[in-house]
């Protein structure tokens, strides 16, 4: 029987919302391995719009949950709506949005706050017994939702700091899945680390087979 | 030696833009084969912008070449810059985009007219006998510039009536590449037809391998 699993998207760009190499590779892996997915998102103003150019904010206003539609093809889902009685996995790629759009840490760093519907809908699921996967900046929210949790950000730095401030454990990856048995949480560093895209698509199908596989259990 | 790649986007989205999961796909498959590329875009405004949940335009400007560069991750150059002597393939993903900013095919069918950056592109790349690859519905752009080429548009419909209109000979394909020889031209159908994921990976693979062997020639 085929697993069914949550995406959460953050918007649609590395600078305001979803890395898009990332949400891609992560729905390409899910689909070759047969996965059910049903991607969501908050449907909240992101926190602002990032010419991806010139990296200038522009002055405008754009939505999380209408910008992640267009990774999808148009099918996304408020995640107010997401029950995790429904899905045996939830998976969150990176991207600055899920630094911006999910939770503040982009601005407060450690003293961050998430999201109400993000923080349930990971709560939720942990307390469900669900399998959670994150990549490059998503594990943040993890560190901030889950005490002691065991992630990676990549190398150490500023960002591997504020999640063990938050409580987490900080393991170093060079493009290695990092597994929580006791959470259930599988995490990987993509495009934390320099990367090409194909190495994005190797760390996305690693995560997504790890998790897959710990929903057998 | 790595062939040089050009990439020509049309913003960022299937309903306004570049088709997301093609032009990552495109992009995924060149890395693995140790292409080096370059992204483009004509430096415009969109046709419009649509909300990609609901189908509605909505009241808003937003630029092409700016829109493009959260595929690329900010890296896109002005396609008025393009010089064929320095690339020997020239590969286009499809989307709204390709026949909303790159032509008004989406408005005018048959008697479309295409931007001017764009037509100067194609037929200089053309004239430079470099190979074209295009996907989904960009092959539009080479039935108006290239008489009498031989392209797919999957099956036959409104859109492959108006390229034969236009003068070019339509293949009806399930997910396999055309080639036309003569004309040094490569598409596929992608998600003109019904298509996983997984599926668009694998015409966009089958694209760049073809578009590459045939640089050698």
């Amino acid at each position: 029987m085929s697993h069914k699993v949550a995406v959460i998207l953050s918007g649609s760009g590395v600078f305001d919302g979803s890395e898009i190499h990332e949400a891609v590779m992560a729905l390409l892996a899910l689909s070759k391995a047969g996965a059910e997915v049903e991607c969501f998102a908050p449907n909240v103003d992101q926190m602002h719009v990032i010419n991806h150019i010139t990296q200038d904010v522009m002055q405008e206003t754009r939505n999380v949950l209408v910008e992640s539609a267009r990774i999808t093809r148009g099918k996304v889902t408020d995640l107010a709506s997401y029950n995790p009685a429904n899905f045996d996995a939830l998976l969150m790629p990176g991207g600055f949005g899920a630094a911006k759009n999910l939770c503040t840490f982009a601005v407060d760093g450690a003293d961050c706050s998430v999201n109400s519907d993000v923080a349930k809908a990971i709560t939720a699921t942990k307390d469900a017994g669900n399998v959670i996967g994150a990549m490059c900046i998503a594990p943040i929210l993890l560190a901030k939702l889950l005490p002691g949790v065991r992630i990676t950000l990549g190398d150490e730095g500023d960002a591997s700091k504020a999640a063990e401030a938050m409580g987490a454990t900080h393991q170093v990856s060079s493009h290695d899945i990092v597994v929580d048995d006791s959470q259930n949480v599988v995490t990987t560093p993509a495009y934390m680390l320099d990367a090409t895209i194909a190495d994005i698509e190797s760390d996305a199908t690693a995560l997504v087979t790890k998790v897959l596989a710990m929903c057998e259990n």
